[in-house]
């Protein structure tokens, strides 16, 4: 039941289950939730945007706002450790140059090359609609969390991925604005209580073909 | 250069970078190819229907129809082992029974549970709109795609996952429905040529809060 650290790659992908009850008494600290978000957070995006924002909701208050949004969801959002709403930013080119500053800063990239890429990309962001900039962070929302859902089994916890809630009030609720910030999906996360459900996955033949 | 396969969860996320110059003698072969689709496809899904779709667009004749719609992708059109184009199937729960009548049939649920879900759910994906079963099976795909690159990484294969490709076009060319199958991302896979470049990343206090 408990699951331990482990750096094992396919345990942790293969041994990962859509868990629903933790062990509410354990809590995960701000250092570790730190750790696992910033090894998530290493996926990759969209001109390397990074258009993944997070809501580590874990106080008592957090989750009592969360709980009239979380429909079916209410034993995780009681037992979890967190719950934590990923949402995409609409507006994560404004970060550009805090993130390819740093690169230059770093000597990743010439001062150049970042000039470059901003000019090429300038226009785009600026002329691409609100439907296609959704499409792109929640594709990316979906690569970071991923990752989280992995990472957290490094560190001994589970999750479980979570799209039936209230999408077109979380923000709001979480004082974001909702116009800005698209929701992706909510990710409980805590020491399993139970070992979840063995769930079954197409053979490959039916999902893929060779051309 | 080289890499090599690795069960290290850790080196295998820390060390991913986003590969455009691949080894073109280095081919996947059919049974390796399915093995990483098979990892990557333990990826959980809404309602587990499993809405990705791939294709292994590996011949010269299949990479000649996919140049054109690459833009400035064409080093790893030509060079990498395979280009795997990721869609999500709207009409993902035309497999409903593929899914849960194995379920029921490999011992993990009651039949009644199947028909209980089946009863619950059959109603959502009747009244679902089109751009929200989009939404979902962007982040699904977003999910199934990061796992996809981090199990190419196990088997010793690097990636790079393109956004910018001619989206609207894709489906038709390879003789796919387009209303029905969304374009998610393009992946190129093969055996690195290159180390890639160092990317940043933004620190966890610019992209995550406590509640």
């Amino acid at each position: 039941m408990t699951n331990q650290k482990t750096n094992d790659f396919k345990e942790i992908v293969r041994g990962r289950r859509s868990i629903k009850n933790y062990d509410p008494s354990v809590k995960i600290s701000r250092e570790e939730m730190e750790e696992i978000l910033e090894l998530a957070a290493t996926a990759p995006s969209s001109v390397n945007m990074q258009p993944w924002r997070f809501l580590v909701i874990e106080s008592p208050e957090g989750k009592a706002a969360l709980a009239p949004l979380a429909r079916f969801n209410q034993n995780q959002v009681e037992t979890s450790a967190a719950m934590i709403a990923v949402f995409g930013d609409l507006q994560n080119f404004d970060k550009f140059e805090d993130i390819y500053g740093k690169a230059v800063e770093e000597g990743h990239m010439p001062q150049e090359v970042k000039e470059n890429i901003h000019k090429s990309f300038s226009g785009y962001f600026e002329t691409i609609s609100r439907e296609d900039m959704e499409d792109v962070v929640l594709v990316d929302g979906g690569l970071v969390s991923m990752q989280l859902m992995l990472a957290a089994r490094a560190y001994g916890y589970d999750t479980n991925p979570i799209g039936g809630y209230e999408k077109d009030q979380i923000a709001e609720v979480f004082g974001l604005d909702k116009d800005r910030f698209v929701p992706v999906m909510l990710i409980s996360i805590g020491k399993a209580a139970d070992t979840g459900h063995t769930s079954v996955r197409l053979p490959v033949d039916q999902i893929a073909q060779w051309k």
